[in-house]
């Protein structure tokens, strides 16, 4: 659901993707401003929101000079807790969490993106939550605890697949063959994705035991123990996970 | 390039999801019939080709049992070398190898398959070939090596892949939460494959090398030394791997 326009003026503290996204996706639908955080001193007083989307280590820094601020602030991060906002006499504040991979110069549905909620009050919670709804369709509460697993969830399903496919790439490419060859593949590995739960689409020489298959493949890799140890770690992980489900 | 309808005659051997996708793609482009590996006695010697998909460690006890055909045989097997076919007067042979994950009960755009075609003559890789071109508009010469590398490809871009998608499904799960917060996620991150490579696209705390969020997640997965370890170990081969580029 899409609310009508928020009227307070919202300003996005940060230079990277994240920010710069957030700007774009709200715009037409907020006055919003993107602001360097190395030029925190001419923030207006007229802002309804602040959103911190810094850097983890440099969220209490900028979080330090908003202090006694009457807006509602929030930072964008997964894995930083609320708390990064104690003791700084910011009394509206939370969290803003969009769970999606931004890079620079990339079109994306917004509408689609989770953004997960947090706040100090129900009250602050619902302002964050309607800034949200202006983004998106699928706004969500969770906690400090919460935020901390998806986090954690999502390095396993965007960052480590992304390598996955990296090292892929690596073993076609000094091989004479052209990444664009496994393209169907990928394709149809997440398609399956919104068919069946992952555990049940499972594939491949591990899932079916086939040891003759892991020990020569094993051989293939053993100019290179690191990604022989990577091949050992996943295929014994995929056996394991099947076993106990037996 | 589609051709004209193969006139020769085609047994897939096999029960598989392999050998039935296999008959689907086929269907109305040739005289095409699924075999029973344990009815061999009934083929026909009205055979063009003889396709054989069964598992990797039944293709020579198959294969035996086709000596003195003057059909082209061929396997669809990715780690299987050619030569499984030496010493049993099978005069032409190959393999006719298709790059794709085979779910039962699923549509695929069989176009789109790369077919990998190997043969003991360049007469009998171009019967394959005329033959793998009906199914698809993909399709490659591969030696037996090749063949090797692209299946060991494949199973860290789809295997592998999957099941980093399995260990969230249950990081999330065992937190209340639900799969479907990451579908976007992952959505674009197999979107990001379409605009750069994988190297390029890397996101994350360990290509940014936050030893901060690194040290939390760690922690977090403590309870799990399985789970615990396949974060190490793919964490710092992002890192290696990006650290060597620099």
């Amino acid at each position: 659901m899409i609310e009508s326009k928020i009227k307070e003026k919202v300003y996005v503290i940060g230079r990277g993707n994240v920010a710069s996204h957030l700007c774009k996706a709200l715009e037409g639908k907020a006055d919003v401003t993107m602001v360097n955080p190395h030029t925190l001193e001419e923030l207006g007083d007229d802002a309804g929101f602040i959103l911190i989307s810094v850097k983890d280590d440099a969220i209490r820094e900028v979080a330090e000079k908003l202090s006694g601020t009457s807006s509602v602030v929030a930072h964008t991060s997964g894995s930083t807790p609320i708390d990064v906002f104690n003791g700084l006499g910011i009394d509206r504040h939370g969290v803003f969490y969009p769970l999606q991979t931004f890079s620079s110069d990339v079109k994306l549905d917004y509408n689609e993106i989770p953004f997960f909620i947090e706040a100090e009050s129900s009250e602050t919670s619902e302002m964050l939550k309607a800034l949200a709804r202006q983004i998106s369709g699928n706004v969500y509460d969770a906690d400090s605890e919460k935020r901390k697993k998806l986090h954690l969830a999502s390095v396993f399903a965007c960052n480590f697949v992304n390598h996955l496919w990296t090292i892929s790439d690596r073993i076609l490419s000094e091989n004479g063959l052209d990444f664009d060859m496994l393209r169907p593949l990928i394709k149809e590995t997440t398609a399956k994705l919104g068919r069946t739960t992952p555990f049940e689409g499972q594939t491949g020489p591990a899932v079916r035991n086939d040891l003759k298959i892991l020990d020569l493949q094993r051989e293939q890799l053993e100019s290179d123990p690191e990604i022989l140890n990577i091949y050992n770690i996943l295929s014994d992980s995929i056996i394991n996970t099947h076993n106990r489900q037996k």
